[in-house]
């Protein structure tokens, strides 16, 4: 069947949410990478636990608190300003390398982002990367008042682009959104950007196992959620073959 | 307010999950903690992922599932055997040791279990920890197919029970937890085990920022839900003493 459309998650498979841990470094030295890995941790929790106690609140207060809860952890006092430089950097969040070159080359196709995020962050962040032209719409689960992965938050596709969930070809590196795309219906491209291989060889090479790769091998390991994505992919740059290749199976 | 009932979690509040690690460490010597800590952020994960898909397996599916995923992020090879052995932990897992009498002690009032348990799970170790005979009740959400935070899990205590809200005290260790039954509108008591002085401690002391600190922390320090349990306590033995209080001020 042919994909209609080709929607994207946000943060961590667009935009590299990583690209943070510098600017923690520079407010707490020596810590950048475990607030960086503790801040993503409970962000995801408390998403899904407003979701579950229905107690919505919008991607940007989430955000705040998950990372004055990591601060209040580690014992780190943090100033105002220092506070807020990290939340802007939210707003300025990296592409990956292969970002605009991947979507350039499949604009013959709806081309979104469906994202947790809310629609003030979405649309600062999409305007900073410059990524505006390419997208035909940038979708936050905001109106729906629930988080990824409900059926509501995906079900805002065909509402918004008016297309089919087997039209779709729905892309995410976080292993919990792939399988939450594949159980409400939609094709499944999961970007797979660190390998079983290397990380049982990261674990196995530590000493004890370093902490900072098991908070990495929690987000970035498929999980057992009796789920497959349709496709495994290393990176963006995969994508517009990928789909030219569904297109003739199918 | 009379506290008609006092309503425990099970998992971490009367039963220490801890306890597993001993067998995780002879299973996987060196790996046993981390294992544990893993294990336990992922099970969790599972319960509120799954609640969000609408695609509920009960609480031991869950448990072997997040077991499977953690051995293979570390690539840890598990025989058969070793793993129905840390499984079987799960059966046995040690009371803290101030529990028995604690709940000996509030016999005048009904004293039940609400845990994310399956209801065979909890039998067993309800059971084997000679639990049964003080407990009027032992409540598994495995019946609404939904798990804790969500309001359909806390509603069983009064289904069950026959008690309103307001005339319960709902026990838990398990921050989410507890911020779930308060959004429910049950009475709180939150245990914390780990103060945050002693948690700030850690991570200063620690060269880098030791793994299990941190993983620690993201399970026992109070999140950031814009909930605060009504009585914040550092152990069981405190309750009889809390619940006398609660009737004299209410």
């Amino acid at each position: 069947m042919t994909i209609k459309a080709v929607v994207f998650d946000a943060y961590g498979t667009l935009y590299d949410i990583q690209s943070v841990a510098a600017v923690t470094e520079q407010a707490f030295p020596g810590y950048g990478e475990i607030v960086t890995q503790v801040w993503r941790i409970k962000q995801l929790e408390y998403t899904w636990l407003r979701s579950l106690m229905r107690r919505y609140q919008d991607f940007s207060v989430i955000t705040r608190d998950s990372l004055s809860y990591t601060l209040r952890c580690l014992g780190l006092k943090s100033d105002p300003v220092a506070f807020e430089r990290i939340m802007d950097k939210y707003l300025h969040l990296d592409l990956y390398p292969d970002a605009t070159a991947a979507l350039a080359a499949m604009k013959d196709r709806k081309l979104a982002i469906l994202s947790n995020g809310s629609t003030a962050m979405l649309d600062a962040l999409v305007h900073n990367s410059g990524l505006g032209r390419l997208l035909d719409a940038t979708i936050s689960i905001d109106s729906r008042k629930i988080f990824k992965p409900s059926p509501d938050a995906y079900s805002l596709i065909e509402s918004v682009l008016g297309v089919l969930p087997a039209q779709v070809l729905f892309v995410s590196s976080n292993p919990w959104d792939a399988c939450g795309a594949k159980a409400f219906g939609l094709n499944v491209a999961w970007i797979e950007r660190v390998t079983p291989e290397a990380m049982a060889l990261a674990c196995a090479r530590s000493e004890l196992v370093a902490p900072l790769t098991m908070f990495k091998a929690i987000r970035t390991q498929m999980d057992e959620l009796g789920l497959e994505p349709d496709y495994r992919i290393h990176a963006l740059s995969e994508l517009p073959g990928l789909v030219a290749s569904h297109e003739s199976r199918t």
